[in-house]
């Protein structure tokens, strides 16, 4: 595929390059070479009014929950768990987790996330929704003992089937993580077998981790010591570790953060909606960036998050400068990419690198006039990109989703009422 | 026009009912009939997969500064005034002003904004650019004599100027106001020359009000007293008065507030973008929503402003309830409304109003599954709208602009630098 004289290429390359009228040429999944007059003969794609970015990386998501959206609006992290959340959820069979998947496949795709790291039940129905759908993903199957012992070594062997389950996939697009759910709901054994067993596949872990003051004060309460202390006691962070939201942190833990370089996931319209503080994302060496589900967001647009990101940090530190255009928009690719050791292969646009890449149409009316791209791309545009490309292959193409019906599929979930 | 078989009406009435499958008719530009089974002969607009709600209003706006979209991101207001904006605005003229008004139109109504309360320079260009949208708008020429008090008399005479040819347009969906900047920049007496011409021509007063706490320390150091004391004091509050941003009040100026019922515009984006603060929404009973301009949001898009209205109130407040998914989608429209004495015109979808009306589609990929439609409005929609009748007649029509060329629009100000 040659994606022929793009407009720009915004490369997140290291200079952070905005490339003029170079094509892009694309084989096997992989970028070939950027420049002017490359030539292919076939499946040429007139890129002179579109604006070309990496895909973005959703780092924190529970895709399925898009079956959830807007049931639940006015409650704090606890109670919307606990009374409207989880007792939904309980109802939610493999076959709802597909389509629920398929249909946050569509919203992200729909504005231009092509990873996302995601934490839930039912994770094999999850992995085919993100096959069917084109995307990549990370899936992990969620693990709480809440503190019942005996319960520990079954959620840990569960938990392994279905990483084997993935593994057997056999997609390089859909991979496995290790996700205890949280200090609060996860005992010290499940989250020392947790981290064996990350150890054993070679697996990241991910995990809430500080999401709530209360989180924190029950942890103080109960085992004595902090969250991101006690994870960092049990051996958590010599893995791979990636923590969602990470909002109520002590100096020390933010030095622990910032030397031994776990990646923090900064959610901040779900903090926000559920009113659990705002993640120092300004303190924090390693960023990246995450929705969480649309029960408490309510959508998947990484763009609105980018541009609430910005503005949250200039909110809490009372401050313009607490967090630039450019760091949130690497957030939400390099650093996702780098959170998920992916950096290698994904996050910005450079030869050798998988072709995963999303257009943007030059002339949309929010990204004129065009003093600075990222700049509109950040606080402006409203996320309606007009085509995807993961993996070398259109996964949208002209705002329409490529690999499933997505009107038979509202159709399906429109009135769900769980 | 008979709007058939609409799937959802968001009516916005004082029972806030949400009507399903019923038509609305519309004949010379106001709602004649809302039931099942309506006749008409000709221009029948199926809307059954159509989710029909008010025109937004957007209570502070200065139009023109869609040509300034993205030129300075990371200054506090000050700064961002004296070094950047500034400057840049004393190079445009009339004619530069009309395209970007209509540019800003264009983006207004393609998300859902029919009415919009705006503060510039070259009032006639603007006013012109909105007569052409199609859109509805009140307009004032802004003013400041920066405490010298040779120019408040002609600053006056100038802008009762413009008055009058705003009047003389004799449209109906374009108003004059008269627009003082701020106590930072206007003289005691040209406030009270202005609360005089608002007064003569029965118009509102619509000017920036506590937006930072230096305005508000400058104010205490000059005059020795706090701003809406001082505009109190000088009698302006007597008048309709709207005061946009409304960030920084005291106990008094709350309960002055409180009483006397000015309207205050909260600006969520643009507060938060110039680190201002967040306006204590939660504490006030007339509040009404804004943009304010591109160059500090940097779009116009209410949906987005609903959304972050909500999840500030929460951030400032550190509590889920600190506003209603319904407050916020009020202030957005039948409290707009208000705001601009226009409530028994408009801001709602009743018999008798003007037909100012906003279609979605129904299956649109944010708003499915549908168990709260304002919810979903409000937290998920990223504004892209199918359709917009103001006054009775289409503005936009499937997701196209009708009485302009957008396409042109933008070929001549996608390169705009000042």
């Amino acid at each position: 595929m040659l994606l022929r004289n793009c407009r720009f290429i915004v490369t997140q390359n290291e200079k952070r390059e905005i490339l003029e009228n170079n094509d892009i040429l694309i084989e096997n999944g992989k970028i070939l070479e950027i420049g002017t007059n490359l030539s292919k003969k076939d499946e040429i794609i007139d890129c002179s009014n579109k604006i070309i970015i990496p895909g973005l990386v959703n780092c924190h998501t529970h895709a399925a929950m898009n079956l959830l959206r807007g049931v639940s609006d006015d409650k704090n992290l606890q109670e919307w768990l606990n009374e409207d959340i989880w007792p939904m959820e309980s109802k939610l069979n493999g076959e709802l987790c597909y389509h629920g998947t398929l249909l946050a496949a569509a919203e992200m795709l729909l504005t231009g996330t092509t990873y996302f790291n995601d934490m839930y039940f039912h994770t094999e129905y999850v992995a085919r929704a993100a096959e069917k759908s084109g995307m990549r993903c990370f899936i992990g199957k969620v693990m709480f003992d809440f503190f019942d012992g005996e319960k520990t070594g079954k959620i840990i062997e569960d938990s392994e089937k279905e990483i084997k389950k993935i593994l057997d996939l056999k997609n390089e697009r859909i991979k496995p993580t290790v996700t205890p759910h949280s200090v609060e709901t996860c005992s010290d054994e499940l989250l020392t077998q947790s981290r064996d067993l990350a150890n054993k596949y070679n697996l990241f872990l991910h995990m809430h981790l500080s999401e709530t003051e209360k989180e924190v004060n029950d942890c103080l309460k109960t085992r004595g010591k902090r969250p991101l202390i006690l994870l960092n006691e049990l051996g958590l962070l010599k893995n791979k570790f990636i923590g969602a939201h990470g909002i109520h942190f002590s100096e020390e833990e933010i030095n622990i953060l910032n030397k031994s370089k776990p990646f923090i996931v900064y959610n901040p319209c779900s903090n926000a909606k559920l009113a659990s503080g705002i993640c120092p994302a300004r303190e924090l060496n390693s960023i990246c960036l995450g929705t969480d589900s649309v029960a408490s967001n309510n959508n998947l647009n990484l763009f609105e998050e980018m541009k609430f990101g910005v503005f949250l940090q200039r909110v809490k530190y009372n401050d313009v400068g607490a967090m630039s255009t450019q760091r949130i928009f690497d957030s939400a690719t390099m650093e996702g990419a780098r959170a998920l050791g992916m950096e290698k292969e994904l996050g910005s646009i450079e030869i050798g690198k998988k072709a995963d890449l999303v257009l943007i149409d030059k002339n949309n009316i929010f990204l004129n006039p065009n003093y600075n791209i990222i700049s509109n791309l950040v606080y402006s545009f409203n996320g309606a990109v007009s085509d995807v490309i993961v993996n070398g292959k259109f996964a949208v193409r002209n705002k329409e989703i490529v690999n499933f019906d997505l009107g038979e599929l509202i159709k399906k979930v429109e009135d769900f009422r769980g």
